[in-house]
């Protein structure tokens, strides 16, 4: 029964758009992320996803209606099926809550920037 | 897809251990909640219960083990059935991730304490 601070799990990693695994409970995952500059387009079938902002300015574009703009103490759902792309600006530093094993490209097919097995810090 | 943000969301109430629902996603709750002074010992049979301290110092006491103390930052997943009581010395605000209609006094017999349900924020 061990707290996990997610300023030292910030602190154990650099990279951008790969998240961390900081705690797992209920089939669902906690996740933070670094996020800077444009993320690929994509959705996840199954997988409802939050975004909760701890640092910075996140816009979250959608293809059918207006972007959301999240900034520190901000959260949004982005439910299961619905096309976004995050962006930012500058880093942002972010927790995600969704199912465990939901990869962070969803249904985009893209190799470089997907992670299969994100690393635990939890 | 407006954004939630928390500090609004602990705008609109002044009650501790009266937690409130500001995001649903895969069967889950986000909730923020105040605390402070002693809650009930209580488990959740069926539930992981994840606290997530956003200002303050809580501590989450067990029958069995060291209690656990966080502070502002740090995060902790209560497993299902592990009787736990929480307890702020000064009032902490929470963010707490559970399956939807988690009790917040699990299988305490504790009616003035119990929200059945939960004014929702979202």
């Amino acid at each position: 029964m061990e707290p996990t601070n997610l300023e030292e799990a910030f602190g154990a990693f650099e990279e951008t758009w790969s998240p961390r695994v900081v705690a797992e409970l209920n089939g669902q995952e906690v996740k933070v992320a670094r996020l800077e500059g444009e993320f690929v387009w994509h959705s996840h079938a199954e997988a409802d996803e939050l975004f909760y902002v701890l640092d910075g300015d996140l816009t979250i574009e959608f293809r059918d209606e207006a972007d959301a703009h999240l900034s520190a103490g901000d959260l949004l759902v982005v439910p299961a099926g619905v096309e976004h792309k995050p962006v930012a600006e500058e880093e942002v530093k972010a927790m995600l809550f969704e199912p465990a094993e939901t990869l962070n490209t969803g249904d985009a097919d893209d190799a470089d920037l997907t992670v299969e097995e994100p690393e635990r810090l939890d």
